[in-house]
């Protein structure tokens, strides 16, 4: 790797519009996702629920909830999955995802815990696409809105961490490099 | 977070083992993801080609594939999609995938990118899903392989991290408090 790169210019907020870009999330799409927001609605405390049976079951991750308002933890989730078909994925949107990532790196969470959590949001957002008049091009634009979550969610880390290096080494490049083994 | 984590304790290969447990990927469903290993060679060309689709129609994803020889990089990502089918998720398969990581990593690959592609091996995977007798079983099984693999493959990104920052700065510990915000 003896270049630089067209993609370390894109940065925080801006990752999400180059995504949609590069995954082609048409209107289309955007819209079937809106249309499907009471739906997510309904669906979110069965989501909730799985998702936090399995996180409390496990004793790496329960260690997490300690001290922690479950009631508080319920709702943010609910809310998290029921805006994955707000319909408009623009820079705000990008912004609110970027900051779910943000809270996850603060608390020290490894990054294998939320997305092996995947399945179960990817099962639930998949029964809500079911209830679409067109269930095959709503499972399609709801696994793009997913995986375009799972994408800004983690680039929260990638950016948290290249930050961090940035700030010792004196500049982002040679960190990039350090981070990939070059410098 | 003024205390050690359990889960950090948990490294390299020995985070799959631990996410087949959270992730409670039994037995059963493993032996279904191996019947369909037939169905997913099968498959593997047209997932490599909306896969590669993409990537190619897009500038700063088309610019990794400069000077690369593109029919290696197909066979590779077929092999990758029909492994997800083996059927054996241990140590060695582990040891594979993150393998993977390390090599998207050292091309300083921002982790947003294989991110945003997994809407489309989802599909594909899912299409392999409904060859089975079982085809809701069988999506489950699926997903779970798959977010498994999303977790696995960036803790490559996420352990790189922490150890260029570790060795900088003389231990683990002060690098993950580091990239908390906290140290």
């Amino acid at each position: 790797m003896s270049v630089d790169r067209l993609s370390w210019q894109i940065k925080n907020e801006a990752t999400l519009g180059e995504l949609v870009q590069l995954m082609n999330l048409s209107a289309d799409e955007a819209a079937i996702l809106k249309s499907l927001q009471d739906k997510a609605h309904q669906q979110a405390p069965a989501m909730r629920e799985d998702f936090y049976e399995r996180l409390l079951s496990h004793p790496q991750t329960a260690e997490y909830f300690s001290n922690v308002n479950m009631n508080h933890m319920y709702s943010m989730l609910q809310n998290w999955f029921v805006e994955l078909f707000c319909g408009v994925y623009d820079e705000a949107y990008a912004r609110r995802r970027i900051k779910i990532g943000d809270t996850h790196v603060r608390i020290g969470l490894p990054v294998r815990y939320p997305l092996a959590m995947l399945d179960v949001a990817m099962a639930h957002a998949e029964t809500v696409a079911r209830a679409h008049a067109q269930p095959d091009a709503a499972a399609t634009a709801v696994r793009k809105v997913l995986a375009l979550d799972v994408a800004v969610f983690n680039q929260a880390y990638e950016d948290r961490q290249i930050q961090a290096l940035a700030e010792m080494v004196g500049n982002e490049r040679l960190a990039r490099r350090l981070l990939s083994g070059e410098a």
